[in-house]
């Protein structure tokens, strides 16, 4: 059986216009499938409106008590219960989780790197059963990026390396196609330039890409997932625009060679 | 079957303190049960910090667009993901859900009362079926109050009311107790004197205790919603302070005569 997980995050559901226009391609897809998604405009608006400092090392935002909450709300809460209300209307039932919930997804706290993260976790391990239950029933799970930590606590988890844990862990399951959204079709040989659109990209043309700094900074760790993904056994993995959502042609393929 | 619905919310979950002993009490539960929880206090302070006015009718919030983002962010984001945590840590795998996951709790907009609630919503059904595969597989949902409107939309509802509907949908199924939880012992003849704690409370009662103004306006809501719950089948409802769950003489027994 297959099952689709599909990353999306940023304007893409944090716009009201945009998300609907994500959740009319989302309605139209074949299920099963599964919806990962970030939250980090928000929750920068958020900071600012509160006065917290925001420090950002890598892409990666260090996440210190009050900054945990505003990820928790913005993540966990907003967007998560935004994109599932839109899914209802659109007749798609639709389950808002994080990764306490069932302990679906425990990550490990982030230490020894020579920065004090804070609340950050790296996903240790995603409960696929738990989900697979979600799926059997016919429910579409949508996952914040908020995870738990295995001491306990809750932890900001970036949400491309939660949605490949959990593609990878579904394969045990499932044949899974591993999708992530963007704002632009796909991986483009020039950024500026839509024309420009890499139908595949290899780990060969993505090293040169990265050499050359044709690969925006941005697209790096969707694309760093999407090889992991593959290489850990997910039958294929994709970026595309959401209007190509169900485009089985469209964005760019990668290939593990 | 038992069941327990526990309704617990403002700073008995809100500081971190007074939640670790909460769930401490909730752990030692037999199961199965279900947390319905409130959390107008960060939403308050939220609402302070982000010079949005705070308009309350009633005991109800007229809740605006951005009111209502501060609401689910509050609610359904950081209270609710809190409290599962916290349970986690303790053992018991709950799973934190709003109305809008598997459209468990649907709500029909508050109108036609002479004010513009704005997103306010009442309950107007409990999904049991879905409710009760959670509690099938061992899972405790703790339950925020923001709900589905009918018309698509999340709208802001009563914890109280939340709490009450889920214990009526559940009486189905299961011999329900719906226990709300207090930062006092119970119902006390004299607010201001725990000693004055009264056992039981009939309607008649309740009637001459509102009639001498002797019951505390904070705790209507709560017994309005225990009486109605009782009336509509639910085994038995109490209010009690959370160190007492657990014991089933203590508190405040609410009885119909």
């Amino acid at each position: 059986m297959n099952c689709t997980v599909i990353k999306i995050g940023g304007r893409l559901v944090e716009e009201a216009s945009s998300l609907g226009h994500a959740c009319d391609r989302l309605a139209a897809l074949p299920p099963p499938f599964v919806v990962v998604h970030g939250g980090g405009v928000l929750a920068d608006e958020l900071c600012r409106s509160l006065a917290l400092p925001r420090r950002v090392i890598d892409g990666r935002r260090v996440t210190d008590a009050a900054t945990l909450r505003v990820i928790v709300m913005a993540y966990a809460g907003w967007i998560n219960k935004s994109i599932v209300a839109a899914l209802q209307q659109r007749g798609v039932n639709a389950c808002g989780l994080s990764g306490c919930d069932e302990r679906l997804v425990v990550s490990r706290r982030r230490a020894g790197t020579g920065v004090d993260w804070g609340h950050v976790g790296d996903v240790d391990r995603v409960d696929d059963r738990a989900l697979a239950r979600f799926i059997a029933r016919g429910i579409v799970p949508v996952l914040s990026p908020v995870t738990l930590g295995t001491d306990g606590g809750l932890l900001n988890t970036n949400a491309d390396s939660v949605a490949a844990a959990v593609a990878v862990a579904l394969s045990d399951r499932y044949a899974v196609d591993l999708l992530f959204c963007l704002d632009k079709r796909g991986v483009l040989a020039d950024p500026g330039d839509d024309s420009t659109l890499l139908p595949a990209l290899t780990r060969a043309l993505h090293e040169e890409g990265k050499r050359r700094g044709t690969i925006n900074a941005g697209m790096l760790p969707k694309l760093e997932n999407a090889f992991k993904a593959l290489e850990a056994g997910v039958r294929s993995a994709r970026l595309l625009h959401p209007r190509d959502l169900g485009d089985d042609a469209a964005g760019t393929k990668i290939l593990l060679s």
